[in-house]
This record gives structure tokens, C-alpha cells and sequence, in this order.
């Protein structure tokens, strides 16, 4: 397949993928809908006004929308019509190559993205076992770092929804309880241990009911498409305040996540095997098929006015549990998904140096600095620096990328 | 002061309390909003399109709404004058009676209450010291029931708000991952050690702004009222689960909110000083004057065709951390509250037998059943059982009460 567009060989959105945004631009401030291709925004508002889906059995309100919401409910059937149609529209002999090109194209660079779905609920599972092994070293004891618990569910707590912003928002350091020292009493200042962590994070399109629980088998078609997430999180804030509930404000400070939105058909070439699972799950958490994403992951750290260093190779597929047994785990007692929820994977790391997706491991909790291009050092981010992640899938010449998450770190505020 | 109506000696809704809601009836079925008046409820939309509000400065679209989400965002000044208002236009000599006795009045038998706000997010605090006490003895180390950080910081988590609903829904039984004994893998099987959680919640009604902090003496202006809250509970979920991230599936299966919004204004009679602190608390988490509330709850099983038994009285003022703290905690990382946000108090007990606020605590873990008038026993609820709680502020004559909080537990879904 190839496009009758320009699309730089290397380009995340190439003619496979297709994902879809919220942007707007100068000469046109109302958000809408497009579809990311090469260097080009195709304005996907623009294309349904001119008719380009008036043939198709789908509901054409979805194009005149100001977030993805609608779209991401219309449901399976519905995504892979428009896709085929957008796909044949881009493609070589395209019948609608003029109109497009004439009225429906918006350079990247000339456009600002938004938010792309309004979400709903925030739910951040663990699901790494490297993640939750390091993690539980330092946290807890290094002899039993996994709880008892992990082989057997897909761990996972409530996150806050109202601080997720899109990829190029900055934020402010926060402030928080901190223990000094063990032996002090905690005192109130902003983080010291401020941290990414790597994430991948799904949309829930088709809602479900209360009191209706998803198999494993019917999960996806529940998720409208994946994008990157970072759960920004503040190591000291975290470890005075966890226990017993879990994190709260050493997470809800802010989140972000990458504005295109890569379907599940898009992923579809770079499904691969999970790890086996042992001891084996309950049925409820079986499933058939390869569920997992071979999806390359990368984090750069960049200070203010210098170049980027990358501290993080890893892989979407460095997953214990995957979204199937996730979405059958979060309704397996009934509770409800709706559109436009954020189901994260957790941070995601490897096992082998290198793969680590935060730099509490990156680090070993601050003890051992990571080198930048340059020779600064870090141990946890600093006022200024950007944190960048990149994520794309590859198999031959078909690449499906998701773009940039980067996110800069201003200082407190006073 | 006097109403015109004939209001019961006991009702909860007099002339003082003015709580708001959102009701339907059968011959007007598109909701709107009202305020509970004796065995009635006075129609603000019927209301406002006389007339009512039309001489007073303030937004009068908040009355045409299907919530209350735009009256609770329009601000502490406006609330203050539409409650007089309504105060003026329900007592004795009333220039409006005659208007209102025609045209807006609807018997509260003859109304369905709706969910009263469209809810942005949950948090769930875990304020009191008894039950946290409680609750720590059972869970973890009797010696050490409270965690180090819970006198430095009013602990919390994020709950999930697509299952909450209105009291009256009924709602099944929750399946979950359970250990039936601690050598066995788990089990998934429907819970059986289902419970309720006594909470009250306030409903946030003034956004803030990422990156903003509210001190405790501006948090109040914030609040637009509280409700009842049950944090419907599955224990032997919750056990095997909450480690290390906090409850998840054991809570987010239902949870319940009373109708009827009793507002700040209302409870301002009831304010009452808390607990001393020690140790002392940081500086943005101190507060001035009496920020709690003296407020009588009481929580009744009734089997399905059975009558009631109370097995739990005890008092909103039973917390160890107040609003104003709790609301100055959650944001003093920055992070932003939206109008419909609720912050639940957590489980409110006091420290005396017959004053716990779930089964938990009253029957010690499941081990001494609480025995109901006609001689059955409970250790945790039974299908066909429904939770009962009722809160109500008395003084002299003056009394502002929340109605009641009540949902039937239905079987498991096979």
C-alpha cells in the first residue's frame, strides 16, 4: 500500500497507521478531529463536510466533534469502516486525492494538539513484573519483592483524571510531605525525587454495564486505540504517604499522555506472544492468541538548552498481564467502563540494565546517576529538563508510531 | 422562623435545611432540580419560570438544569442569595405562596430522586482515627494500627465514580479473587464478606486550577454540600488485593450517595470542634474555628422482609481531619478539583462499642455476629438485606437532616 502523499520513509504515520487527534490552527480555533499521515494533519471535519463519508453506514456526527468520543463509541464495526475509507482515500488512485488535497490537509507543524478524548476515569495497573519487581526491592523487601498477590491478578489502584494534560504542557514541580530523615518529622516542600514513568495507556471506546463482566475474549473490542502516558510521579511524596491506600498526591500532581491515538487495527501486524504465565491464572484470566504489542519504547531526558540523552530502551510487550486480562480483571465484580477511560499498563520495563522505565530503577532510587550527553548527572529530573518518550512498532516497511509524550519540569511555584 | 407548609415536627427537610436534589415525576419526566420541604419538594424550575429568581443577581439558567453541577460551580455569594430566597418564599407571609402552592409543589411520594450531580471524580479520605484504629488492628499489626503518616496527613485514595449511584438502586452481589485459605490459590467466587462504610462526602462545587493550592481557610468556599456515602465494601476482595497500590475491585463494584444535597449554609448551626492534634500538624494543614460538624448517624440492617435493626449510631464529628484540611491536603501539590467532585470522608466510627461504621469493625472481622430483632444473625450482609443510614443535625428546634441512604443487596449474577 502507498499513499499518494509525501511520507518521509522514517515517519511514524505512515499509511498502516492512521491514528487519530484533536488539533486546531491559527486560522481555524475550534478543535476537530483529523488523522495523523506523514508531516500532515488530515482534517478529518473538513473531509466528512465534503462527503467523503456520506456513503458509509456509520454516523457522520463523529467527524463533527470536538474530542474523539463519540468515534471511540461507535464501535468496532464503525472503526474499521472509516478506517478502510481514509485508507483508500490516502491511498494510490484515491478518487477523493483532489479534494483532499485541496481542502482537507493541514501541515503538522502549522497545527496545535489537544487533549483527544475527554476521559472519563483514570486506572493505572502494574502490570510489568520487572517494574513491580525492582520497585518492590527498594519499596519493600528485596527477598519478597513481588507480593503474593501479583501472579494471580493484574494489580492496579484508581488514578486522578482531572491533571492529565496532553504531550508539550508543562508543570510545575509539586510540593509535598517529605521525610527528611527516618527519624524527623516530615516537612512540606517540593519533590526531590521528581520521576517519569513510562507507560502505555489504553481508550475504552464501547462502555459497558454494571454488573456486566468482559471476557478476555471480547475485551478489545472494547478499546478504541492506545497512546503513550506518562505517570509523572514524586518518589519521596510517595513513600511517606502510600500506605495503606496506595498513592495519591505523589501521582495527581499532573499525568500526561501523547495527543494521536493508535487503534487497535493499526496494531494488528505487531501482535506477539506474552510471557506464560506461572502459577496459571483462573480461567476468567485466560485468554487465546497473542495479546501483546511488539511496540519499541524509548525515554530521552533533555535539560533546558541541551540535547537529549536516552536512558530507556525498552518494549510494550515487557508485560505480564495485557489489556485483554485487564478489562476482564477491572469487570470482573461488575464495575462499568465508559467511554473515553484510561486503562495504563504500569510503568514498563525489562529486565536487563538499560530497559528500566523510570529512574527510581534507572537510578536504583537515586543512588547510582545516570550519565547525560554533555556529563551532567542526574538522579531524578530537574528544573528545566524535558522527559521524552517515543514509542512505534516496525515490521518490514509497515511502521506505526505514536509520535512524542514530552513533558518539561518548571520549578516550583513559590 | 416559620413555613407556611405544614412541615412535621421530625421532618429533616424544615425551613432550616433547604437541601438540594434532582427529581422526576410521572407526569413530568425529564429531571430537574428542587429543594426537599417538608413530605415535599418545592420545583426550582417551576420556580424560577415565575418569576422567583428573576429580581435576584444571579445566573437563573442553574435552575433549568438536569444537575446540580451549574448552581454548585455559580459560588458561595449566589448560593447565599438564592438560599434566602427560597428561605423568604417558604415562610409565613411569603409574598409567593399562593404562586407556589399552585404551581410548585410536588409530593416527595410522588418523585424519583436522581443522582443530584454529575460526578467528575471520587476520593475516598480515611479520616477517622477510630476506624482507621479499627480497621489496622484486623488488617495488619494490632500493636501498631495506625501508620506512621496518618496523624501528619489525612490519608486517601481515588475511587472509582462510573458505579456510584443514587440510594434506592439495588445492585448484585460482587465477584472477586479470594483466598479461602492462606495456603490455597485463590478463588474467584462472589464475596462473602459483603459490607457497608458510614461516610459522608462533599460535593465540591468551585473548581480550582492546576497547580493551585487552597489554604484551609478559603477550602469551605469550595464545598457546595454533603451527602451520605456508602463505600460498599468486599472484605475478603479487599484483603487479598489492596496490597500494595489500595483497594480496587473490593470497592469499585457500587457504591452509593444519599439524594438530597444538604449545603454548608444549612450545617453552619452544627459546626463543632474537633480533636486536638498531636502531633501537631504542618502549617498549611492548620485550620481556625470549629470545622467539624455535629451530625447524628446511624446505620440499620433490614432483612428482605424483615424490619430494621440499628447496629450502629455515631456522629460526622467522629473524624480526625477535617474538610477544610482534607480539601488544603489534596491540593497542596497543585493538583485541581472540578464541580462535581467528591470527597468522601471515609468510614466514620467512634471509639465505643455500637458507634463502628461497617460490619468490619462491629462483628470484629466476621468473628461476633450482630444478632437482629427477630433473632437472626449477621456477621457480614446477606443477599436481600438492605443498608440503611440517616443523618440529622438537631438543635432546639432546628433540625437538618439528609433522609435516608438505602440499597438492597441482590444475589450474586450467575
Amino acid at each position: 500500500m502507498k499513499s499518494w502523499l509525501d511520507i518521509p520513509e522514517d515517519s511514524d504515520f505512515s499509511i498502516y497507521n492512521l491514528p487519530y487527534g484533536v488539533f486546531t490552527t491559527d486560522t481555524r480555533p475550534n478543535p476537530r478531529i483529523g488523522v495523523a499521515i506523514g508531516n500532515h494533519i488530515f482534517d478529518l471535519q473538513e473531509a466528512a463536510l465534503r462527503g467523503l463519508f456520506t456513503s458509509l453506514t456509520v454516523n457522520v456526527e463523529v467527524f463533527l466533534q470536538t474530542t474523539l468520543n463519540l468515534l471511540a463509541a461507535s464501535g468496532k464495526q464503525s472503526w474499521s469502516l472509516i478506517r478502510s475509507r481514509i485508507q483508500d482515500a490516502l491511498s494510490e488512485g484515491s478518487m477523493y486525492k483532489e479534494v483532499i488535497e485541496r481542502f482537507c490537509l493541514v501541515n503538522q507543524k502549522d497545527a496545535v494538539l489537544y487533549k483527544p478524548v475527554q476521559i472519563a476515569e483514570y486506572t493505572d495497573f502494574y502490570s510489568s513484573e520487572a517494574h513491580a519487581t525492582n520497585v518492590g526491592k527498594m519499596f519493600r523487601d528485596p527477598a519478597n519483592a513481588l507480593l503474593p498477590n501479583w501472579k494471580h491478578l493484574p494489580v492496579a489502584y484508581h488514578g486522578r483524571k482531572s491533571s492529565i494534560f496532553i504531550s508539550g504542557t508543562p508543570f510545575h514541580r509539586p510540593k509535598g510531605q517529605i521525610k527528611l530523615s527516618e527519624a524527623e518529622p516530615p516537612v512540606l516542600a517540593p519533590t526531590r525525587k521528581l520521576d517519569f514513568e513510562l507507560e502505555m495507556a489504553a481508550i475504552i471506546g464501547v462502555p459497558s454495564s454494571i454488573g456486566e463482566s468482559i471476557s478476555t475474549a471480547d475485551a478489545e473490542d472494547y478499546v478504541f486505540g492506545f497512546v503513550m502516558f506518562n505517570d509523572w510521579s514524586a518518589r519521596d511524596i510517595q513513600r511517606w504517604e502510600y500506605q495503606p491506600l496506595g498513592p495519591f498526591l505523589s501521582k495527581n500532581f499532573f499525568s500526561s499522555m501523547s495527543g494521536w491515538v493508535v487503534t487497535l487495527d493499526a496494531l494488528e501486524p505487531f501482535r506477539i506472544a506474552g510471557p506464560a504465565q506461572d502459577p496459571p491464572v483462573l480461567p476468567y484470566l485466560q485468554y487465546e492468541g497473542p495479546r501483546h504489542f511488539d511496540v519499541r519504547l524509548e525515554v530521552a531526558i533533555q535539560p533546558a538548552g541541551g540535547v537529549e540523552t536516552i536512558v530507556c530502551r525498552t518494549n510494550f510487550q515487557n508485560l505480564y498481564w495485557n489489556i485483554a486480562q485487564q478489562i476482564a480483571h477491572h469487570t470482573v465484580n461488575g464495575c462499568n467502563l465508559n467511554t473515553g477511560d484510561l486503562l495504563a499498563s504500569g510503568t514498563i520495563s525489562g529486565f536487563e540494565s538499560g530497559s528500566f522505565g523510570s529512574l527510581l530503577e534507572i537510578t536504583e532510587g537515586g543512588k547510582t546517576p545516570v550519565v547525560l550527553t554533555g556529563g551532567a548527572e542526574r538522579t531524578f529530573l530537574e528544573d528545566g529538563d524535558t522527559a521524552l518518550f517515543r514509542a512505534y512498532a516496525q515490521k518490514g516497511d509497515v511502521r506505526v508510531g505514536f509520535g512524542e509524550l514530552k513533558n518539561q519540569v518548571l520549578p516550583a511555584k513559590r
